[in-house]
């Protein structure tokens, strides 16, 4: 891994400063030092690293069929970023730290446009298998102040750790929306989250095997807040306890979203009264602090 | 471009340093350190232009779409790093400066294996059109001792810019192999090159419009050249005065390999007393000199 001449350096030097150079025409100030950032940044990886040839017809091969298996229904370009992290950075330098927001974290493949509005205290679940979860808290700002009207939507996946949209025949489960009360205060029922893979039948599957890495994300639920003069807020809630948290497949785990549930035997009552069909239950506390900002149109957000 | 805040610096050092660790079981040592370097790599590009959702798409889109145009006769992933000067980078880290060794190059697309063998001072034309263009030179180790025979391949496009396999109906033409003879010296006839643009009508040439520069590569002659005990060299030769030298779209030149051409009338005589069939006529030297070192498998270079 070192360079063996003054020469040697001077001509790889040399090379990135042509390639730079050759983005100086460049119209959009923007796109130009993005371009320029990323002609230092690889090249500046090809020689650290001193990468083979053989090694770069491998890397090749494999963005050949990370290309081949994508498809309407398949982003396997977007499952490489995840399991580099590089989605989760993303997210991260898109979401500053402001005072005690909630931290926020990837919004992933799952969200549907339209899902169903429920009132608070509604069920999300859609009769899907799964232990009922009873989750309640508040939307406020930085300051504590409660925010009314907040828009809470939340999805899940099932104990099967599948989504409604992956069923081929799918019918709406695990997901709703809600509004927070006047007082900024929400609660719903759902369902224990419970661990599933990312696709791992891919390239991107055969790199976490290679590395000894597992495809599956920590258990979680789904959350989109929003409210006129807040920063949107993707994000995720997490449960203390589960093993894999550590192991996120997709980096998608902050300390400050993993939250204490308690277990319930199906003879305790629940909360609201509900009858939850003799079944045990679970429940959470998720108080939520929303960023001064702007709301933004979610479907540009990265997946 | 600037983080706003300790917290949010440590967020997104604790993230890097936490995907970082989940290659920690990787049990090839190569590999581990490959994708350790790709994760600071690429974090450290994410963190300094504080890339947007929005261009996160755009770039997911980008090679969503390279994938889909990249088959078994178009390899637009190849383009791309030729493109971004990864290639060459490659190439030169490969190939670390040893004395006055001919500098290599890029391989490119449009090698073939099993081309003609032509005797010393033969014609590798195959007809194709073009200016006939006599080369000649030696082959010597870098202590200028002569190499008998070497192997020289060499390959170029007609003067239309194409290549032989770029042909659907393809005949074989303008690629020959030869020996250099007892005294390392060889010559062959060819065909004076002409500038030719990479495939544009994909997510590549897309990107060069929207950087402003062209597709075209430089006129160049691409050589092979083995020899037992020496490093195989890839290399082309190009032409002094040719206006894109300071624009190959692929950065292939090195000013090590611009050399100068004479233009002779056709009644002019050949140097070998060849009848060109009343043309005018081209003519180089080039004086390869070849790095001690193990000759590879030249299926295992990058394309």
């Amino acid at each position: 891994m070192t360079v063996e001449s003054d020469e040697q350096t001077a001509r790889e030097d040399a090379l990135v400063e042509r390639v730079r150079a050759s983005f100086a025409g460049t119209s959009d100030a923007r796109l130009k030092l993005l371009m320029e950032e990323l002609v230092d940044t690889l090249h500046d990886y090809v020689r650290r690293v001193r990468l083979t040839e053989q090694e770069w017809n491998v890397a090749i091969d494999f963005l050949t069929r990370v290309g081949r298996i994508t498809s309407p229904t398949r982003q396997e370009f977007v499952l490489l970023s995840d399991v580099l992290g590089v989605s989760m950075q993303t997210v991260t330098v898109n979401n500053e730290a402001v005072g005690d927001a909630t931290e926020a974290t990837v919004f992933g493949p799952f969200f549907l446009n339209d899902s169903p509005q429920i009132p608070l205290g509604g069920d999300l679940s859609g009769g899907a298998p799964g232990e009922p979860a009873w989750v309640q808290g508040s939307v406020r700002d930085v300051e504590g102040t409660p925010i009314p009207g907040a828009r809470i939507e939340v999805w899940e996946a099932d104990e099967d750790g599948l989504y409604d949209v992956q069923h081929d025949d799918f019918e709406v489960y695990g997901r709703a929306h809600l509004f927070s009360d006047s007082e900024g205060d929400y609660r719903f029922w759902g369902l224990f989250p419970t661990p599933y893979p990312i696709p791992d039948d891919g390239p991107v599957g055969e790199l976490l095997r290679a590395t000894g890495r597992s495809p599956y994300r920590a258990a979680h639920l789904h959350f989109l807040v929003t409210a006129p003069g807040y920063r949107t807020l993707v994000t995720h809630i997490f449960v203390r306890g589960d093993e894999l948290l550590d192991a996120d497949s997709v980096f998608g785990v902050r300390d400050s979203l993993i939250y204490d549930w308690s277990h319930h035997a199906a003879d305790e009552p629940t909360p609201d009264g509900r009858d939850v069909g003799g079944r045990k239950w679970a429940r959470t506390r998720f108080d939520i602090v929303l960023a001064p900002g702007e709301g933004v149109d979610h479907t540009t957000l990265m997946r």
